[in-house]
């Protein structure tokens, strides 16, 4: 079938070169303007991978909604209100599917990516999200891997999974949107924290991490209506090995960074989600420790040892 | 206080150095014959770490008994009903209390290690299990973790963690022994399947292999009459960075090195624990297809590509 991609930084630019080499018909929008859309125009190639030819590149939003019945989003987190409102000024919105295959939460409200999308672009859509573990420089190699996609509409869901499943990429379909949305946006929080622990040479506490970790994300998750289970799952402790464990996260690598003091190019998604986390944390009255304690070092300029020393190695309790 | 320490393995020597560095006086038990003791004997040292000169080598298990009122066990889990016997002979082991460090299963049962230590060493002992994550190497270069002691008797889990807390180990108290011993024991068989990961090119599922292992552990938990939250806290998952990602992790070696087609000298704890899992996964009627699928690749010669491949990677479905 047809599909179009809108965005395409690294993982839009997958997404494209997916769904055409699973047989698709594949449209990638690109802002005219933006340096990835020029150099895809330019050399049909990026850092990770080449277009194949018959991939249609277009810098009309019109063209690439008016093309098919799934769009696939997949740009900067806190620019998806703008976008969308922009997107809700199309008429051939309406009635169509929209994966958001993006990973954070709205900075400045702590509203999940669905729940801004549905704000702007009203209720005549269906909305699903693509979440999960996954490395473009694995796929392009042919390394597979397991992911999730999930709506409120198990029919949407089990439509989509159909036309994008392969042998690369097996989807589980998600049934819980709050806790896939909650804990895919916070492991990049996780990865932050990981980065940190690796700078300080405290890797090994990346154990206390991951348990502790998921257990508060649990909590805020069951307190806004979700599954207390489902961060244990995919979306969150499943995306652990490629977040903080690995050389290609970007998270992972910011965090190491911030503490070993060197500057670090791009912002990490990740810092956005912390300020959104504070936001749901006082909102549902959840304590978050670890996601306060990155909050104090990133934006009140903590130290770090000293504060992820405190969180890790306070004195002796009950563990749940 | 006076602490002795049963076994004089890496992990045994280990617990007798951190007891004495942290005030107590400490005996460390080793069979006459064996190696490591007599390497001890001789120099004083073993490959990770040196002893201190008040720190007392003794061959005469009832010397070490009768030294202190605790008394910690780190030998090889297969061994420890042999050995428990043994120590049932001695009258000095009333009252006094025994603490499991060790994680592990009896592979012909599936019995729990406290439990098999109740059935040949009676009722009028306490004991307690020592779980979590920390490798030897890590503690002796001053990495600090935190670690579970736990057993049935709250007033039994305080005192021991009072006596053995410091900067280095954060203890926490456990209050599931089915949970703590189990996950413990199953973190190894989780570490043979990341190494055959690792070994296969097939890393980025330990991703999954972490949603999905905890998972299985956490039903068998469960049936068995434990929390299934115990799983994901410091025992099990909180084990995971040590076992599934570190270089030091001899279950994850020993998984690598058998894909790979490589000999590996000694034989890892979760291969036994595999054994005992199955009996479980009967016993108690629950599903365990990750313990199930290395059991077939290790003792029935299951091709290991293909196995971890249908594992991982079969059908779409619900993700719980």
């Amino acid at each position: 079938m047809n599909i179009s991609v809108l965005g395409c930084g690294r993982w839009g630019t997958f997404l494209a070169w997916y769904a055409n080499k699973i047989g698709h018909n594949v449209m990638l929008w690109g802002r005219e303007t933006s340096r990835n859309f020029i150099g895809l125009k330019d050399t049909r190639r990026n850092d990770y991978l080449s277009l194949p030819e018959d991939l249609e590149l277009t810098s009309s939003l019109e063209n690439a909604v008016s093309f098919t019945e799934i769009i696939i989003i997949s740009i900067s987190a806190q620019e998806l209100r703008s976008f969308a409102n922009r997107l809700s000024s199309l008429n051939e919105i309406q009635g169509k599917t929209f994966i958001l295959c993006m990973k954070g939460l709205e900075s400045t409200s702590g509203k999940r990516l669905s729940h801004v999308f549905g704000e702007e672009v009203g209720k005549n859509i269906n909305t699903a999200v693509w979440v999960g573990p996954g490395h473009v420089q694995d796929f392009v190699n042919n390394i597979p891997n397991c992911m999730v996609i999930g709506s409120d509409n198990i029919e949407v869901t089990k439509k989509i999974v159909q036309e994008l499943n392969s042998d690369l990429i097996r989807f589980y379909y998600g049934q819980d949107l709050i806790g896939n949305e909650i804990g895919a946006a916070a492991k990049n929080v996780m990865g932050l924290a990981a980065g940190m622990l690796d700078g300080l040479n405290y890797s090994s506490l990346k154990g206390s991490l991951m348990a502790r970790g998921t257990r508060e994300i649990s909590r805020l998750v069951r307190a806004m209506g979700g599954n207390d289970v489902t961060v244990y799952g995919l979306s969150h402790l499943g995306d652990f090995e490629a977040t903080l464990f690995s050389e290609h996260s970007h998270n992972r690598k910011f965090g190491q960074a911030l503490v070993e003091g060197i500057e670090f190019g791009k912002l990490a998604e990740g810092v956005a989600t912390i300020k959104a986390l504070r936001k749901l944390s006082i909102q549902y009255d959840v304590q978050l420790p670890i996601c306060n304690a990155l909050f104090e070092i990133i934006f009140e300029n903590k130290n770090a040892d000293e504060t992820l020393k405190n969180l890790f190695l306070r004195p002796v309790k009950f563990e749940f």
